[in-house]
């Protein structure tokens, strides 16, 4: 293994580590000492990658700023959905993705770390914005009025799913888009757009064939660069609808 | 003053304090110690009232269970919005119900004191279930899915409007509920519903006096007795949808 690739996969490990703990425990009671025991690392390899309990949290909010699976399609409201969905299918099989939104609840993280809401409204705004202009909304929608509340809906429903019926994420956001749609798509449209529970798997499966790593590798993490997606660091994935 | 109405306020008044802390520090961070500190009782005096931390976040947890307001109306399924509307209503006014959530979204606190998403659900679902049968909503609602889902969506709303809207959140439902009922109720009945801003003020003015408060006493605390209410402790109120 060539040495970059090494030590890429060793951040990863941390932040996964981090991510976990930050997921179980909150910001506060985790502990650098915690991610060594975990990662069964060295405390010098360690603060290699990262130097404090504080730049890990932000690497977690970085890393969960993600689009993969995201395609452009004929409707900019699926694709819209499609990040909804995309992260539902995702979270409950990425640490560091839960721990984002855990950091996001946590006032007192988001003290020191802020929320990456205001992006994911910005994303979802501009998405919404694309669909009124080609007409696939109903008139009377202010588009920033419904990323804003979606934003919030998608955050509440992963919370609360996660106490009454983990592992049904996907299923519900699912459902939230089809209790929430008809009010904001043309009904010709809305006829035409895929909010089932099979469509994220089917977009990261696509993703994973194009990148050539067929569908025995992970996901390559980071953007695809499809419409909507933002870059690292400035961007915004804790949630989305 | 009598003995016994100067033992509620003084009790209250510590709720009132120790919400306050909750809310602002979590429940992790908060001490009995800053909770005299804030109502300047003596020690003995708390303990009284109180006789640990968790006692305090459980009583806190247990007055949020309120449907203040809430009135019978020829329309279950206004009955349901009433609930989340009034609670947007009181929720900026009133500290043991922004605790009440934060408590519930806190995972250390939940291992500790459970949510009241799952009574909020059942209230949701009885409501929307007699909205069903009386033909209120259109014929392919599950009661119980849509309850679910909005519990889940009214947290989430909340959460994100404290951050990215401070003081919006009656607005904020109202849009909701606007965005999810399309799908929902049966059109001949959305066109008579009120979802406005307007109507949890007004709802609580008219219990006010019915109680013969008039318009400068404090909303009387506990349940009206109305349909879908709960007893107290028995009952949740942390949220609503």
């Amino acid at each position: 293994m060539a040495r970059q690739e090494r030590a890429h996969r060793t951040r990863w490990a941390i932040l996964e580590a981090a991510a976990r703990l930050f997921d179980e425990l909150g910001y506060e009671a985790t502990t650098i000492g915690m991610v060594i025991e975990r990662t069964e690392i060295t405390r010098g390899g360690l603060y290699f990658h990262f130097t404090s309990k504080e730049e890990l949290a932000r690497a977690v909010l970085d890393e969960a700023v993600t689009s993969t699976g995201l395609v452009p399609h004929p409707f900019k409201v699926q694709e819209w959905v499609d990040l909804g969905l995309l992260l539902a299918h995702r979270m409950p099989m990425e640490p560091i993705l839960s721990a984002a939104v855990r950091l996001s609840v946590d006032p007192r993280a988001r003290r020191l770390f802020g929320t990456r809401w205001p992006d994911w409204v910005e994303v979802g705004s501009g998405l919404l914005a694309e669909a009124k202009e080609r007409g696939e909304l109903l008139p009377h929608v202010d588009p920033e009025e419904v990323a804003r509340l979606c934003v919030g809906a998608w955050t509440g429903v992963q919370i609360v799913t996660d106490v009454l019926r983990p592992a049904r994420l996907p299923q519900e956001v699912s459902d939230l888009y089809a209790m929430l749609l008809p009010a904001v798509v043309s009904p010709g449209v809305l006829a035409k757009l895929d909010l089932t529970v099979h469509r994220a798997p089917r977009l990261l499966a696509e993703a994973r064939e194009a990148a050539g790593t067929g569908a025995s590798g992970p996901v390559p993490a980071g953007d695809t660069g499809a419409p909507g997606a933002r870059g690292d660091g400035d961007g915004a994935a804790d949630d989305a609808c």
